[in-house]
């Protein structure tokens, strides 16, 4: 084994030339295997093991400072920095994270995991560099979707006019997560059947010296090609053909499945877990993926929108066929899904845009001066917004109602189970009055017709109006969405201290039922609310602010606002006291 | 008069074609006489004259769909489109607003003021039509600097892959607010050098179909070249050179001048009032950019950047001159200034983005992954934070402490007068620890020797610290940053009635003196916030939470979050309850 003697990219410089191709295997053999066990994005790393090995052949990181876009196809570099453990000793697995970490190696700079940044990255170090008279080189690798994202193209257009080296190499697999979308991607198309000599170059187009190299997963051709930009004075675009998947045949085959896996069998291909790309029956991408298709059926315009993630909206491979015109995957673009669908929304369709909260926020400023300054009724799913939901720090979605609560015109809601929640997403598909986001739980789906037993017909949420699901007194449990289960709890074992407590259903997240809460000092001592996200900024705050100076005392729970990493989500909870012992003590001392 | 009878775009279509030379003179004399007297966007406005007429002449509004990007340059359309009278009859000026309105004009499709917006909604409409069956084209006209914002190429990577007609007008006038910046700017020059022909053409890069006009000044050929792309079936770019500022000579040699005026003599140019590019002496822009300036000369690490708006941190043409490799422009493309300054404050340089707080906004995402969660030691400057700052609903400025306030690892720092805000300028350029906003006040500068007189040395900020400016009881104002001269005020109005209430200084924005704050119900049983920003999500609200479970009561102040628009600050306020007699009336009957 090469693998074993490989401390850092100092040992890759030190190995004979001919040996390459073998570290290569070694290093595709051990992502392959530690995927296999514990899961992780597969396809995108296997398929650039030959262009990180070249890398670190010519580059001489730390001090030359190479950028992995998103850096979820950053795991060869971290085999090959140290790290190789994490990958080939079971004992080890999960001792690295998934993404760039700069507390984890002075080979990651930056701690990373949206899309599109690296080249914005690389423009500030080889400024930094520049300022103070220093000479290293800086290079960006991007590719693998995050070309149609905004920030990438505004990071292109400067790095042309850097006036100084810096490199962009574009790994180009002719994948994004779901398949490409968008102009450039023909571009890309163009320059890979030309050999890079098709004419209308956009990198060409915006000043970059270009060169294309079709051999992107040839070690050898990828060190001839780096060593020629080794010092560049100029900004360069090097553009690479490599394979997603490369290696594996059942993630050549079908790159997206092999995104991201879970646990799978490597001789049969056989998934232990969920993969992405899957949609598993029953849970709430299902459950809106199926309605969604129904509800286009009956009224050709509702269109479905994703940013290049189809499935966490339910929207397989079948699915987007039978919806045909009435789904749109823009490719990787939050900023312009949101304003897209404002427009489609203004002209009389009702889209519905699924997103993830972590990449809900790349659209801040076109959810408030696009969606809520025009107040166009299109519906949001705002989708895995929870503790419960991804736990890498990169990806926390939790944060979301923090940044929605304060947005003019939105309706923001939090169903509590499966039924209220596709009552309220009808609801939103029906209306043309304003923008909607739904919280679609975070947790798994749970059937609960009870709570939306107040409803004889379609139910009206044009006016906030919270529920009271138990009427009590001395104390008022304010249950948000998927925490209204805790709520439940918490009252129940009020009931066994003898305090027949309320419990609301507030359903609305940003409007508030004005009438109730004020109502609440009347028969009750203390209010407590209960929400699934951080409390700066949250919900339960504005609750506070209205009865803070009321004859009541307030007490909000929630998650504190730090980058936690890696977490327990019910261990996060019991630091930031959010357990129903913990609660109830406090309600009990606050009595 | 042609214009007199210009009552809709119906009437342009029905002059004799000889007449629209005319037309257009006599609608840029009208904007140019209008901004004369009250200020405006003059030279984006005179430089889309012609191609104005030639879009009513040749399409059909409100049927096709006109996009005005950022809508700053849609003054002839709305001379056209039933408002002229805002233009031409002084005792109507003003009753227009300054950007597209759809309560004004059904010929307005949207409220909008951001840049980059435009093909994004285009592609909405275009899609709308296609799911309803109808038949109408769609025309976004962008150019003026808002090709460099990411949100323009995504929406142009999905305009080109749209498979229907969409039209899009790039208004090239060589100009953005300040300049150009971006390689984007090259290749449009390379085009307009060869008169379109120019290999490696971006648009044809994407797949587009490309035209090009040289003549963007000139009516009939724009209707002609206009004329070719009705009902057009894919996409299309009609590149048109202009000249910004076109037929007003002052406007057409200082275009970056005249972007925005105030009121100025048209014979002779003279200003009477503040124009784009001017940094009047005094100003916290003038105090901004002279600090900042002696700092880059002590340390050649200290970096200036701005997306497009120099002027606003007091960077004039000089300045900038001085500042040489130490001052970035990144042309309007605020997502990637914000990783940008990440990584250069990550690499050792101390980079200071100044930015108005409505355009910050456009890097939420870049702020929370990029910036904070790498706890990069950079340092923003939110500019005009306000209520008393931009008054356009596409503007406002007071949106800034909710959207930061549950940003990890973030100081948000807000100062009270010039000597507060320069030591705390100073104090986050010499730290290595953290990310700093500071809230430049949006009110005039005020000297305070006495509010920084409890530093001795240079002021350690490394632990948030409120300063008890005066010690009372019974009530506590807490007054943030410029709001705190509206806290002295109430500490002195309640003093008359017989209280003597205890005032703070919070100085910080996003953190907490926990120890002060739980200190607060001893002495007193009222505290009040005071906030120059939306009270939902924002820092009274944090406040109140904190004291909600204790014996005392908490009422915050600060603005409603609607879309206000075209207000009187003062007024605003006022409904609001913030005012002195209602906060002192309000403390009296909660004691």
């Amino acid at each position: 084994m090469l693998l074993e003697h490989i401390a850092s990219p100092r040992d890759v410089k030190a190995l004979d030339a001919t040996a390459l191709p073998q570290l290569c295997d070694e290093v595709r053999r051990a992502i392959l295997e530690n995927a296999a066990a514990v899961g992780g994005h597969l396809a995108p790393n296997l398929g650039v093991v030959e262009l990180t090995v070249a890398l670190h052949r010519v580059f001489d990181s730390p001090r030359d400072k190479i950028i992995f876009d998103v850096s979820h196809q950053s795991y060869a570099h971290k085999v090959l920095t140290g790290r190789a453990a994490a990958f080939t000793d079971p004992a080890h697995y999960g001792e690295v994270s998934g993404f760039s970490n700069p507390h984890e190696s002075e080979h990651d700079f930056f701690s990373m995991g949206h899309t599109s940044t690296s080249i914005s990255l690389a423009c500030g170090l080889a400024k930094a560099r520049d300022l103070a008279g220093e000479r290293y080189d800086v290079v960006a690798v991007i590719g693998d979707g995050s070309l149609s994202g905004g920030l990438a193209f505004e990071g292109l257009d400067n790095a042309a006019v850097l006036n100084s080296g810096i490199v962009i190499v574009v790994n180009d697999n002719d994948q994004s997560i779901a398949e490409n979308h968008g102009g450039i991607y023909g571009c890309l198309a163009r320059l890979r059947t030309s050999g890079g000599t098709a004419s209308n170059n956009i990198f060409r187009a915006m000043g970059f010296d270009y060169r294309y190299l079709e051999e992107g997963n040839d070690v050898d051709s990828l060190v001839e090609a780096l060593e020629a930009l080794r010092g560049i004075d100029h900004p360069v675009v090097l553009h690479v053909h490599t394979t997603k998947g490369a290696g594996y045949d059942p993630a050549e085959r079908a790159p997206e499945v092999w995104h991201h896996v879970g646990s799978f069998d490597i001789e049969s291909g056989r998934k232990h877990t969920l993969i992405s790309g899957d949609v598993p029956e029953g849970t709430y991408a299902d459950i809106t993926g199926a309605h969604l298709l129904e509800a286009m059926k009956r009224d050709p315009r509702v269109v479905g929108v994703t940013a290049g993630m189809p499935y966490v909206m339910g929207f397989t491979q079948e699915r987007r066929a039978q919806a045909g015109q009435q789904f749109v995957d823009v490719g990787i673009a939050e900023e312009h899904a949101v304003t897209f669908i404002t427009s489609l929304a203004a002209a009389g369709a009702s889209p519905v845009f699924g997103v993830y909260g972590a990449f809900l926020q790349r659209s801040y400023d076109e959810l408030w001066h696009d969606l809520c300054l025009n107040c166009a009724p299109a519906t949001i799913l705002d989708i895995g917004a929870s503790v419960f939901g991804a736990s890498a720090e990169t990806h926390l979605n939790y944060f979301d109602l923090a940044m929605l609560g304060s947005l003019p015109n939105l309706r923001v809601f939090a169903p509590t189970c499966v039924e209220e929640y596709l009552l309220m997403l009808d609801w939103s598909l029906g209306q043309r009055e304003l923008p909607v986001v739904i919280r679609v739980p975070g947790t798994k789906p749970v059937s609960r017709p009870d709570l939306v037993a107040d409803f004889t017909d379609a139910p009206d949420f044009s006016k906030p109006a919270y529920r009271v699901v138990k009427h009590g007194q001395d104390v008022a449990v304010l249950a948000l969405g998927d925490f209204f289960e805790l709520g439940e709890r918490v009252v129940a074992a009020l009931a066994e201290h003898g305090i027949q407590a309320t419990l609301v259903n507030p359903r609305f997240a940003s409007e508030f039922d004005e009438e109730l809460i004020s109502s609440l000092p009347d028969r009750h001592r203390v209010v407590v609310t209960l929400e699934d996200g951080v409390l700066a900024g949250g919900w339960g705050e504005k609750i506070a602010r209205r009865l803070s100076d009321r004859d009541v005392r307030v007490r909000c729970y929630g998650i504190d606002n730090h980058f936690h990493d890696r977490f327990d989500p019910r261990k996060l909870l019991e630091q930031n006291g959010v357990t129903v012992e913990g609660i109830v003590r406090d309600i009990t001392s606050l009595l």
